[in-house]
């Protein structure tokens, strides 16, 4: 077995998934150089942290980078290694700076944080947030930042020669059951999104500055906002301000990095017929719409008045369906008619190609029509339809993978909750902290609720809820791939094999 | 629309549907004669209420069974609207007699516990079961036994005339993804596995009776346990008799009751190499075992040793697993990791072709092997295994089907969560109540727990839960059918059709 291993470890390319991993890490060095230039700034702490880190990353990541590919063979089992990889090594070095500087004592809570802050998950073992430096509370918003449009996509749109690979990264990293180029280069569309993605940040912050909140909350919170992550700085997070203008903000600018990007691309070039056509888009909007109200006439007798039970509800229905998890009041006393709206939203997320996590609408759009075809089906069996999404007929194989990928997302579901269930906490803070994780929304029910957090869990826990944070935000398989080792050789069949 | 539907429903075949029905109801006006006997036997009352049920069921039963088949076309959507409305049919009739002794006052609440009666699940909405007479508390538990196998494979095994309808019969009514036939004549197939079945209840009585257990008690419990129902008929279910033979033997036929009945079938006939190869019986063994020793370990500190623990963990395994649901301790009070291990059980459910609910083992084992082969078509694409069960290949559109029945069922699961918790109960009580009738179980956790009942729901939530009984026992078709008249006209389709 352990000669079979060796034979599978050397059929994959080595030297582009070490080449790759050693870009990924001196970019996060050099990206580390902004929460460095935070921690001057404010002199509370922190520098000598990241400087070591800095040190660290470009000491490992510059010879690795330097290896020079000798195969040219290269397939998309070597692109979800590297995907795998590079998200475990960029969050083990990104944990160094809380480590370091001590403001994180135990390195499994640091992990845990960063990987919650790379995954855009958003969920904390810090019971003060606002004990933190700045410099320490700046990084851990920017990895959101970074995190949300991908880490690799983001190297890969700065280092000079990527070339086809660059399709396997993104199929491996971008949310989502397909990923369309915009434009004929990957390269340049990879350019395009983050383009975009970076004028709506500026853009969110300007209005936060315009309203009030000062700047380095304003950009925390936009960083959270754009990766749809919801690390706040404040132990109450967006409550804190308690600012009907600031919520209305993020609330819009929340439920923005939820749709598809390639929408904003087709806007930017003016085919709004393109747009706004996009059934994935209006079932989103329709589904935040629906929720919104049926949760603000539920808790409308907690609140001041219709307004403001709207302005509760839309701003948490933005922040759990695009999975970013920021809260503007305490949602585990609600109802629980308006926590189960939110925990299903929890499921279902936001829209392929967006930020956002969760099971994605268009999959679960996906699973409805093959249920209504199945149904169809059974009464006319001659006569088989296709589904069809935006007028165009979805491949059987696509349909397919779907509904593996759902029968997959609830069997890791159910065996991450027995794994938590060991600590021994309440039904509904064991389930949730997972459906949280997994979905990469942050905060849970119960124990891991809004103003509640994830340091009670033990370090088991924790690292299985990072594992399901990763496999969240990679959506399964490339993290899946590393743990079958047995599975990088060819296996020999047993069956006929159809070809 | 409204002529869509008309000519939508000219197009079934309404004499054979009719003559279904008929038939069905009849049969149920003479089971009732049971019942009937019981209450001359103990004098508490309830004579006049079967009696006038069983004028009822036979007026209505008879002139319907004499309807005569015109037209000989005869679809599996038929057979489909047939099964949906028969059993709907026969517990509107089999509620009657707890309504017409006003022991149900609630003709609602008749209703919820006559479907969770025939669908096997066992949830009650009664608080105390012990004021009830003998004449409801046989029947209530004899529905079980009725409902296990298959009202209308009942049915047809008795008539005479059964042809090849049946085959569409058994499809929608006996539980798992595939049907296989025993003997070449499938009414016969019928006979034997009612035979088999029957057998197995007789000797179960048996045993109880010659434990002590009086026979009313005994043939109630067996009834119970053959149908994997779980209704009781004292408040603490079996945990009123505090007797570890009882609970020994209950356990051991709960956990039989839940295999394949095709496996007792090659037992009789001597085939025990065919009996013992099976795979989905080998896993749910397995899956058994295993609980059972992480449960036990889990409770040890709650009871007086081993032995103890693993007498209530292996009789609340083997209640969940097959989803009986009666309860020898409130396993309520079991600390989360054990409660977990049931709650995923609960999903699980027990092999196709046996009497329990749940997904089943053998639609969870292919929905994992699917996942393994799409892991390993992401490392060989070149290599396209196919899914085996018991050395067979098994045929792609099954495996789709599978994957289908299993996104249908998450996503009713939703739908009901969403419309019960407009109830207002806790999260745990709102979501475990429909899983444990979705999925046939009866008790679930919080309010609905092992002691709680199902009483304190709104009528909308009962009616609710009475629809994922039937969704749960039919597995899911032929109740969704019944939903989506429009359906039933072909429809014209826009797309290119595929042959």
């Amino acid at each position: 077995m352990f000669s079979q291993i060796k034979k599978g470890l050397f059929r994959l390319n080595w030297h582009v998934i070490a080449n790759m991993l050693g870009n990924v890490l001196w970019v996060e060095g050099l990206l580390m150089l902004l929460p460095l230039f935070v921690t001057f700034i404010y002199q509370d702490g922190g520098t000598l942290a990241f400087a070591l880190t800095i040190v660290i990353a470009l000491l490992i990541g510059i010879p690795l980078s330097r290896i020079k590919t000798k195969r040219s063979a290269y397939f998309a089992k070597d692109g979800m290694i590297a995907v795998g990889l590079s998200w475990i090594a960029v969050s083990m070095v990104g944990a160094l700076p809380f480590y370091f500087s001590g403001e994180i004592p135990s390195y499994i809570d640091a992990f845990f944080e960063t990987v919650s802050g790379f995954t855009t998950t958003g969920s904390s073992i810090l019971t003060d947030v606002e004990a933190l430096t700045h410099g320490m509370l700046f990084w851990r918003s920017f990895t959101h930042w970074v995190g949300g449009m991908g880490v690799l996509v983001f190297v890969l749109a700065l280092i000079p020669k990527s070339n086809e690979r660059t399709m396997h990264i993104m199929r491996a990293e971008v949310p989502g059951p397909t990923i369309g180029k915009l434009v004929p280069r990957l390269k340049q569309t990879a350019m395009i999104l983050y383009q975009i993605y970076m004028v709506m940040t500026i853009i969110e912050t300007i209005l936060l500055v315009l309203g009030g909140m000062p700047l380095f909350d304003s950009l925390c919170h936009s960083f959270g906002t754009a990766g749809t992550g919801g690390f706040g700085i404040k132990a109450t997070s967006i409550g804190y301000y308690d600012n009907a203008y600031f919520d209305a903000v993020i609330t819009i600018f929340m439920i923005l990095f939820g749709v598809n990007f390639n929408i904003f691309y087709f806007i930017l070039i003016k085919d709004f017929k393109q747009a706004f056509k996009d059934i994935e888009m209006r079932t989103y909007f329709g589904i935040i719409a629906i929720s919104i109200v049926l949760i603000a006439i539920n808790i409308l007798p907690m609140y001041d008045g219709f307004l403001e039970a709207i302005r509760y509800s839309s701003f948490q229905v933005g922040s759990i369906i695009t999975t970013t998890g920021y809260s503007s009041c305490d949602f585990n006393l609600w109802p629980t008619f308006s926590k189960i709206i939110l925990f299903l939203l929890m499921f279902m997320g936001a829209s392929a190609g967006s930020t956002g996590g969760g099971i994605k609408v268009s999959r679960i759009m996906i699973v409805a029509k093959k249920v209504k075809m199945d149904l169809q089906k059974l009464i006319h069996p001659q006569k088989v339809d296709a589904i069809t999404m935006n007028g165009k007929i979805v491949p059987e194989e696509t349909v397919n993978q779907i509904l593996s990928f759902f029968g997959c997302y609830m069997l890791i579901l159910a065996f991450c909750v027995l794994a938590v269930s060991l600590d021994g906490f309440d039904f509904e803070s064991t389930f949730t902290s997972v459906v949280a994780c997994l979905s990469n929304i942050g905060p849970g029910l119960g124990i891991c609720g809004p103003m509640g957090s994830f340091a009670p869990f033990s370090d088991l826990s924790k690292i299985i809820l990072s594992g399901a944070m990763l496999i969240g935000r990679l959506e399964i398989y490339p993290i899946l791939i590393l743990m079958v080792p047995l599975y990088w050789k060819p296996k020999k069949n047993k069956q006929k094999n159809y070809h």
